[in-house]
């Protein structure tokens, strides 16, 4: 009765514990949520700016978004024209293109295990395979991504503050996974949401500048630094890549809405996005450190972690094995909503890991949070 | 090296037509833009009524415009609550999602011939085999349903000022459509961007709501009635649907604009949609009755049409065997931007139509326009 992809469409736990967390009195260290107090919150959005955001725009973006998107692309190492950027309603839509571009049933898709959780959906969906290599605190696996890059179409790499594990590959891994790339000619996709979420100094250059003949989609948010609720992405892509993938824009939503595109814009054309970023730094700086001292208090016993030199995220090894899927159901019924580490292995697995979100919660909620999951895990 | 679909991605030509429509002096009759006049510009965008536009939202919508939008499901005759209503980036998005939600490889999908062209595109981008039936001038072929509606697994219908065709199904029709599809089980996926723009009297209620047992998707769209740069519609569903197609959603993008959303929101809770639309009726109705004089003066003896009641659109069958994707061709080069009609028969087909846009251009442009493609025909 419907069409047999959607047997691929389990309930996202993200969705559902995202719902969980609204109930009033919840400390979620669940999502993925700027805090309240750093969202970009325009004081009036200005109506001559606006005049001509109404009428249908353009598939590949707005001109000036594009053009300012190229520029910051350039100064990641990317070279790039205002040509190879496509403007997407946040990273999700990128993902979809993406996999819409390169994936059949039955492709094999090298990504990281632990890897972004909604990526992997939207990968299962279209009928991927996965070839998982591990990343995580001890660092990338560089052996596995020599074996398993000669087998892919395709590796989609968060390398920078990666979503879940907050690891950051070295310059030295990302020459490396550069190199095997171009030795196996597999595309690559790399999302880097989180890199102006960098709280000890500037992170290493993108993966995808680095290539010197494998193909790349590198993808941009602006939901992490201004806002989500504009639902804006960009991808910046190999030049081969770009009609195609402009195309199924189209075929998808025909182009991204243009009040969003004309607000960012304007906001980049300003130099205001990295005054805006450098406003809030401290703030996600203070939580995380929150975080890492509650964490030391209280669960120093129980399990293992490295401070995350930027991005939203704990990435928890418990020291006992342990039902973390049954932990967060105990956890949600105790007021505290966590993410069990589960979902994000390509192939299930390892249920010894949590992530925690750092980002939302006040420090005082953090310090709460953190004790009380602590009570939970002592009483197990 | 592509995913296989990719392969069913030809260049859209509406895509193209409409780059060739920002030279300079152009007076295009090819795309189905609203009218610069008609667009809903507000004069200022208030930041407290976007005080909490700027977080992750709900994938399913914000819940006031998810009831507002039931309400007028209602008013049309669907029986349904706001837990039925998903929001979209405009219609184009509710057809990718339908598309994901109903089309394998091969799935056979009813569509009318001739039938919105980037429906066709989507539906073929997932592997869809159509199944044509002839809608037109002279009705809906029930016979055709009826036959065509036993094979397929879904009807793709626009039957509100069709486009391209301008045809409206009659009460009549509507009925026996609808019994049609319970007959057979066969799902509706009722597309209606129009409906509010109808010149002569009210259309007939959708056919969604004539139903008694087979499922439906309803479909309407912000993009005509107020402005396409919001990228806004939404998706009225049967119940068994909403589930599944959240979990698309939230796959393709997580949700949509929640500025967009609070706007429009706002001006459905005032009523103010239909003002706007009262208010711009006028300068339609006065742009198609425009292109029905210049039509009746410079092409009578070449083409057949009729006045079509509501929509953006004439239909024209030239009396002349034609090859219209040259006569496009040559009316580009002169200045004035048609669509064929070939692109609309979901099989290919009869190139003789023409689709003629009455909203963007002038009164005086339609004039001097429709004189030139007169003096084209005139020189074959």
């Amino acid at each position: 009765m419907f069409a047999r992809r959607i047997d691929q469409l389990s309930s996202s736990l993200v969705r559902d514990i995202l719902a969980a967390t609204k109930r009033p009195g919840m400390v979620s260290f669940a999502g993925g949520l700027p805090a309240e107090e750093a969202l970009y919150r325009p004081d009036k959005l200005d109506a001559g700016l606006l005049a001509n955001a109404w009428q249908y725009g353009e598939t590949e973006g707005e001109p000036a978004l594009r053009a300012e998107i190229a520029r910051l692309g350039n100064k990641l190492g990317i070279a790039c024209t205002p040509a190879q950027v496509l403007i997407v309603n946040g990273s999700q839509q990128g993902i979809d293109l993406v996999s819409k571009l390169m994936i059949d049933e039955g492709t094999p898709v090298l990504t990281e295990a632990p890897a972004y959780l909604a990526a992997l959906q939207s990968f299962k969906l279209f009928g991927a395979r996965f070839c998982p290599v591990s990343v995580g605190p001890d660092g990338a696996d560089l052996a596995g991504f020599e074996r398993t890059l000669a087998d892919v179409r395709m590796a989609y790499l968060t390398p920078t503050f990666q979503n879940p594990s907050g690891y950051c590959y070295s310059d030295a891994e990302r020459d490396a996974v550069a190199a095997a790339l171009d030795r196996h000619d597999a595309l690559l996709f790399e999302d880097d949401p989180y890199r102006a979420l960098s709280y000890d100094g500037e992170a290493p250059q993108p993966i995808a500048g680095r290539l010197k003949s494998a193909r790349w989609v590198y993808q941009g948010s602006f939901s992490k630094t201004l806002a989500p609720g504009l639902r804006l992405g960009f991808l910046i892509v190999h030049p081969d890549l770009i009609t195609p993938l402009t195309r199924l824009k189209q075929a998808a939503d025909l182009h991204s809405n243009r009040v969003s595109q004309t607000i960012i814009a304007d906001l980049l054309a300003k130099g205001e996005l990295e005054q805006h970023v450098a406003s809030v730094l401290p703030l996600y700086r203070e939580r995380r450190d929150a975080m890492a001292t509650a964490l030391q208090r209280h669960l120093g016993g129980h399990a293992h972690w490295q401070l995350p030199a930027g991005g939203l995220f704990f990435w928890l090894k418990l020291a006992r094995s342990c039902d973390t899927m049954a932990l967060m159901r105990r956890a949600l019924d105790a007021g505290i909503a966590v993410m069990p580490g589960e979902p994000f292995f390509p192939n299930g697995a390892d249920a010894s890991y949590l992530r925690l979100n750092f980002s939302h919660a006040s420090p005082e909620q953090i310090e709460q949070g953190i004790a009380r999951l602590a009570q939970l895990l002592n009483a197990d």
